[in-house]
């Protein structure tokens, strides 16, 4: 016990977890929502904080769909619910309406010890369970919804790495391969690295406004067959990063090839509230399912996940979310349990935003009014938001911009002039990236590079949210203007601009 | 696209997901604490609403350290900050005390627009992060703490995962081996088999109150270093399930070994507020390794794991907990804050309950009184359970427990007589599972069996939680030694009942 620890062992020893000790797994996931721009925009402005200078006095930032960071207000009646869960005392309150204390009442006679600081059931809180497959039913027009196939889970993402982790074994030949649309929300692909999955991708077609197109489906699958064992798509729909809305067509398509090839639906619905192109709907996976006939329906594996993050009422801090499988095997949901409850259970006063989402005031209920008037002035804002977002980015040379049909989200093309993707190769980046920090360090706008969510190999875009105020997006899009065209400026020669 | 679905190939259409296909590593994940006797309880439960008849009236679950579902009330301070940050109208109530306006104030100033509804860092939000190196601070009586090492996480479950995830690599010999106590918390034993590393098992000492002995780690060391590379070692203190508190001259010998074995320590001290024995005193790892001198405290890679969860709180609802790590390296920090943005952020209200655990009221402050007396009637009345435990079960032939020094159970070893291990066998579960059921189909009470931890080959325990309130305790306790005895006199012969 009595060693001595000289100057001499202590140089020997070397550290146990190094970047060559780090599991390659986490070494390769990658996450650019919160990646290199964003760690830059931070440490600007903490220098903006410390005094300082930049041509520019506030970071702006669009990389993340965060609602109330971006000046969002909650919506009054489901904080409300989470206040009294919270502290019970309130249900005596005066100030307080009626049908939010009947909500909260009855949240917590679903919680053990009625305390919001009890765990939950694994799978959730089981009346929070039933208003969610009361709510999916009455979304869906009365396809079924059984509430023993209801899971909340931690945000969406959290449902969405279970049910992967569920599906991803085999090696060699028969390694798990997922599906995954490119441009994709880079969740997939992380969580696909750090499972040590095949990750393969089908191309959206983004000169159709980005719709899937089940011929690119059909062409991944074979090439991926040649190597894995292709087992689950994955969907996004209203599609992250590229904000188009499917058809039931569009839909229909997708569900009848997993059938017949056999793969397991992953339907990422969070933006299921999140429409504002006017030709536009939203169609779940699950009811269009149906309506193609029991066949089908009795059949095809598919969970689809929802969230409090998202929506009009974004509530990303609370971490809530819900997921709803299909025709799983008893045995196997028997293990999806047994895997969820390790974590024991996702947050409660998450579970009980998500209730509020779901089951929200009626038009007789004293709260309706001003819940009303709250969602439709957000999602009124939103629609608004989209249409100004694709007009100005349109009207920019070099910038190509789909309609934002749903979700939050702005994707457009931009040209990059071969002089900096040259420049860009020199200091080992993708153009995308180069251009994205270039609008930081000129304007404090952080924006993610496509390249953060795949795109065609040649092109160039760029992620950016719709949530900033009317006012402040205004700003925006019109810096981002300036700064483009002065961009292309800089790096092109004469005879590329007078073309 | 036509293709016409007939009855034959309904019938070759074979599920994607089924035990056969399901990830080998999710299908070798166990986890007691909400294993088959819970699910059993679950059941029994719902029978007794339907009217099943049962010889009891209500199913009392012991299973689980899970305060307020026993009907621990919470800390009302705790909870009025939490409704303030979720409804901060609130924060011009006259019926909020200043002191938790004060704080709530301070916690949604950390948020991004004002809101527990944005995001926060992955990190978590940073006036708590530096709440929390300010606590550490003042209860390693001075030792530094930096902020910049504090993540918060979604309950300790979560950070421990996350560091787990980084360590574990490599193949055949070099395969990561993660050292462990048995008995252990079976958070453990699941991570580590669905990460596919290699659980090397260190046994605690039973005779000496579940001490650690240095000798043991040597040998499971020495005898795991021929099949992989242990490079990480786990601590519970105080011990779940076990229930003791190490000494300091005992975690200065964990930590001198790991120095000299190059191991990362996990220290798990979720129940450092429950210590109930008073020749007993709770140590950090970190103090104490500060206190071995520089050498020490500058190179042994450390994390330290605490939550909402235990404690006097018992919030274990809101999911939230952090993790101190100590002398990693940036470049793997860095790879950590990664991973950790995956999934974006830990419950922004979890967040803000531990903030109120770190940083309670002052003595001079207006919620100070009422604070102190809630705090001080819980860990009171927990000691008082601690210790009646012990001395009730001690009293019963056949049952040996050690002292509850700590934490939140009692952990004792219970004799069964060969013919129930015989029948046990015959049914094809570990014979303490057979006792568990048993007491539940007998009694209504829900504990776990020992095996769901581990144990010594041939030994067998239970754990039970001393969290129900005094009267049910000792009416627990009190049916559990007449089914004890009765259990006795069913299996043994005669002769065994009387030596």
């Amino acid at each position: 016990m009595a060693t001595v620890v000289t100057r001499e062992n202590i140089k020997m020893r070397e550290k146990t977890l190094t970047m060559e000790t780090l599991n390659p797994q986490v070494k390769a996931v990658e996450y650019a929502v919160r990646g290199p721009i964003v760690l830059k925009a931070g440490e600007i402005e903490r220098g903006l904080q410390q005094g300082q200078k930049h041509p520019f006095t506030e970071v702006i930032k669009a990389n993340i769909g965060d609602a109330h960071a971006m000046g969002q207000k909650p919506i009054t009646f489901l904080r409300q619910v989470v206040a009294l869960c919270s502290f019970p005392e309130l249900l005596e309150s005066p100030s307080f309406p009626e049908d939010a204390k009947v909500r909260a009442g009855r949240i917590l006679q679903g919680c053990g010890g009625q305390s919001l600081g009890s765990y939950s059931a694994s799978q959730g809180v089981d009346c929070i369970r039933r208003d969610i497959a009361a709510y999916i039913k009455q979304r869906d027009k009365g396809v079924p919804a059984d509430w023993d196939n209801v899971y909340l889970t931690t945000g969406a993402s959290d449902g969405i790495v279970s049910i992967l982790k569920m599906l991803v074994s085999g090696q060699g030949l028969s390694r798990c391969g997922v599906m995954i649309p490119i441009p994709q929300y880079p969740l997939y692909s992380a969580a696909i690295a750090e499972m040590d999955a095949v990750q393969i991708n089908y191309y959206l077609d983004e000169d159709h406004c980005w719709a899937l197109d089940i011929n690119e489906l059909h062409r991944a699958y074979l090439a991926a067959k040649e190597h894995c064992h292709p087992r689950v798509i994955c969907i996004i729909n209203p599609g992250n990063p590229t904000g188009q809305v499917q058809s039931k067509k569009c839909i229909e398509e997708v569900l009848h090839f997993a059938f017949e090839e056999n793969l397991f639906v992953m339907a990422d619905e969070v933006y299921q509230d999140n429409v504002y192109s006017t030709d536009c709907q939203f169609h779940s996976f699950k009811k269009v399912l149906y309506e193609m006939g029991p066949e089908y329906f009795n059949t095809v594996e598919l969970a689809s996940f929802h969230s409090t993050s998202k929506g009009y009422s974004g509530e990303c801090g609370f971490r809530g979310g819900y997921m709803e499988v299909l025709n799983l095997d008893p045995e196997v949901k028997a293990q999806l349990v047994k895997l969820l409850s390790v974590r024991l259970c996702p947050p409660v006063s998450g579970q009980a935003a998500m209730d509020v989402i779901v089951n929200p005031p009626l038009p007789h209920e004293p709260s309706y009014p001003q819940f009303h008037e709250e969602k439709s002035t957000i999602l009124g804002a939103l629609a608004e938001k989209a249409r100004m977002t694709e007009h100005i980015l349109n009207a920019v040379p070099g910038i190509k911009c789909n309609p934002v049909q749903g979700a939050m989200y702005a994707f457009p093309s931009i040209f990059i002039p071969p002089r900096a993707v040259e420049e860009a190769k020199a200091l080992g980046m993708p153009p995308d990236m180069l251009y994205c920090l270039r609008l930081l360090e000129d304007t404090g706008i952080c924006i993610v590079p496509g390249s953060g969510f795949g795109q065609r190999e040649g092109t160039h875009h760029f992620r950016m949210t719709i949530l900033p105020s009317m006012e402040k997006l205004k700003v925006l899009l019109e810096k981002l203007r300036d700064f483009h065209i002065k961009f292309l400026k800089k790096y092109s020669s004469l005879e590329e601009l007078e073309r």
